[in-house]
């Protein structure tokens, strides 16, 4: 890459720290409704100190959008998401520097969000500044695209991207998050599953009764775990029909990047005290079923007496909480459809199935898209090792908005490690980490304008 | 019946009222640990007043057993069984009157514990009390337990009983209860069912798990819906391998005994708001299964996140309270160990069963049993009207304890009346009910002296 941008990097690491240091110190804690306005005007302030123009779209009943654009010598763009809002600190006691104070120790930052993802935004703000400082101009148009609902589901996202469609132009979409593995390799990750949020309500009579009369009332209890075991059994295979249809198998450079990934499994069940995963799932099976499988989960389930000792009743209701992880081609909306009228045929209709908010499509970037070898090409160069190609990760996310328009999305350029800790207590980064994703981001840049 | 007794009893209202007042003015809550030595000692003075030799037997981490004997005049003898414990008064805020304060209003006694079961006791008490006062001696022997746990399930009396069963002999036995239905027929209830309850435990990984992981990772709230699926389905019936084996049909006389009773299933369907029972049974089929069939009851089920809105986890562990009603001649502790070799053999011995203490058996005496037309030519006898034989209750208790002697068992010469707001606020029983109970004992007494 660029020399003289490197060096510039290098030697202004101090500058880089206290960009991190202002974002950090500022609460923003969409859960909490805490410092997001602050937080939304302090970004816009940097990026325009940065060179960006930079506009706020308030959105009513959330947290404003900060959309930013600087052009560059080229007209080739890239357009960047990240977001400014952070998980609650809490539990405060197990901090052991203030969560909102960024403190430097043993060559890591700690703070709540310098990792998710505030370090990102940071590192990435850090590659334009290099660029403006040594050239004075950015060798490509950037556009950035800042939310403030990430860890609360981006429930207004959605509408506003589809609303601002002509604002998204670019070649490729970076997105929040990347960084390296434990070995040190950059990642380079290219989709999220999708996810549909059920409640499913089996209703009684209106009072719990005495369950003397169990012989005879109906129990909404058992009404809810037959139509749970109609859905999926002991085989683990979701039984609603077309619930796979639309799966499309994975490429075969998406199994064979796979392959390629570090083992997980072994570390994972000792972690969690297990001796047999799902269908007894080891090694690439494992990664296969977590990666590229949809999974329908119990995430919650209520009813009826849940104190201590014994209560003899039969409920008035009973409740389960349900979320389908989704692949592509998947779609929530026409999950939540099937499931509906899986529970109608297999006579379940008195059952109410509520749809939560913040259901998400599935998100994949083909591995032999241009835009993944011109990001994986310079995390080569900025990193000075290769890259690990992840075609998707098992969590949910907003990318579907993106990959929605037509854009190809990595996630790269990021200060990520696995021991960062983020949604926990010392949630930190490395400061190598955080160098790195300035060069690597530096380097995506200097490869537009070519 | 003899007429210097019935002319006593109507002209010795107010002794027998200020004796229930005695009794009801003493609280004595079991679950609240509740002057329960107090009443004990309360019951031996009155029985000890009435003419009684009385034991008090301490039970180790419970409330005394009150035993109670007098010779008559004829060795044959009678069993009572009463229990001077209480429910909890709460809420308070919606009795009328001071629940630990005996109330007459409109032909009615108000407080806590007058119908259930206190009532009974002064009732009978006074029957006694009449004998020794118009003859100076009683026309039986009376033998009396009272215990003070009823109310919480009585832990300790099995125990109790067996070890003393020598002083229980008698020709059958006056069960706590029994009083008028609607119609003011009075009714002789010949049995319980049994109960066996368990709580079923899945457990997955030692914590929460992001569900994210739901493709691979053992979820036990789906194996809990699983594990029950195969204990019963929505045909309702109970498919564990021998839980029918040991069913008695019921028998002509007491099909017909069931035929004969009031319709109570509209009346109990509109107050619950329900459309069809389970199975759609009505009228002598509803009867039948609420009288004469098992039960299997999810009481209480819960696992995982149980709050508002969502959250996305697969769930550490999950757990179902489950009640078995059970018929004569079903065993609670075989029911236990038939459950879990079901379990084991369909895949489930990693979910643990739990038993909870208090099962009991079922209890049923025949309806042809000569104690059982003793006490019904008496019941006409007192209150002018044919008795109704109820075969059964649907509730549970330990009426088995005495049945298991050989003892013939009718709940009977009680105070009891639909509209008595047992273990509820404005708990009460009307004076004409009172009056009759004692009447009826006394009929008891009398003839069992002939």
């Amino acid at each position: 890459m660029d020399e003289r941008i490197r060096a510039y990097v290098l030697s202004h690491r101090d500058q880089a720290l206290r960009d991190l240091e202002r974002l950090c110190n500022q609460p923003s804690v969409s859960a909490q409704h805490l410092g997001l306005e602050e937080c939304a005007l302090l970004a816009k302030a940097m990026l325009e100190e940065a060179g960006f123009t930079v506009r706020l779209f308030s959105v009513p009943g959330g947290a404003p959008v900060v959309y930013a654009e600087q052009r560059g010598r080229s007209p080739r763009a890239v357009l960047i998401y990240d977001h400014y809002d952070v998980q609650p600190p809490e539990p405060l006691e197990l901090w052991q520097s203030s969560p909102f104070t960024l403190t430097i120790r043993d060559g890591r930052a700690y703070g709540r969000g310098v990792s998710d993802d505030k370090g990102c935004f940071a590192a990435r703000l850090n590659a334009v500044k290099a660029w403006r400082a040594v050239y004075g101009v950015l060798p490509c148009t950037v556009r950035w695209v800042l939310e403030g609902e990430e860890e609360i589901g981006s429930p207004h996202l959605g509408g506003w991207v589809a609303e601002h469609r002509e604002l998204l132009q670019a070649e490729g979409c970076i997105w929040e998050g990347g960084g390296v593995n434990w070995a040190g390799h950059p990642t380079i990750t290219l989709g999220l599953k999708g996810i549909a949020y059920v409640e499913l309500v089996a209703r009684g009579g209106n009072r719990d009764v005495h369950s003397s009369y169990g012989a005879v009332v109906p129990n909404p209890a058992w009404r809810l775990v037959w139509a749970l075991s109609t859905i999926k059994g002991p085989g683990e295979r979701v039984r609603i029909r077309g619930f796979y249809d639309r799966v499309r198998r994975p490429t075969r450079q998406e199994r064979e990047a796979l392959r390629l990934l570090p083992e997980e499994d072994q570390h994972l069940a000792e972690s969690l005290g297990l001796k047999l995963f799902v269908k007894g799932v080891r090694g690439y099976a494992f990664r296969r079923r977590l990666y590229f499988e949809p999974s329908c989960s119990i995430c919650g389930i209520v009813g009826g007496y849940t104190g201590p000792g014994t209560k003899t009743i039969v409920p008035a209701e009973a409740r389960a909480k349900v979320d389908f992880r989704l692949v592509p081609d998947q779609r929530p909306e026409e999950v939540v459809a099937l499931l509906r009228e899986h529970l109608r045929t297999h006579g379940f209709g008195d059952i109410e199935v509520v749809e939560h908010p913040g259901g998400s499509a599935p998100a994949r970037t083909p591995l032999d898209s241009p835009w993944v070898r011109l990001v994986a090409e310079c995390a080569r160069d900025a990193y000075g090792t290769t890259p690990v190609l992840v075609p998707t990760m098992p969590g949910s996310g907003p990318m579907c908005y993106f990959t929605g328009l037509g854009l190809p999305v990595a996630m790269a350029a990021g200060t990520g490690h696995p021991d960062n800790r983020i949604h926990a207590p010392n949630e930190n980064i490395r400061l190598e980490d955080y160098e790195k994703a300035i060069l690597h981001m530096a380097s995506v840049l200097e490869a537009l304008g070519r």
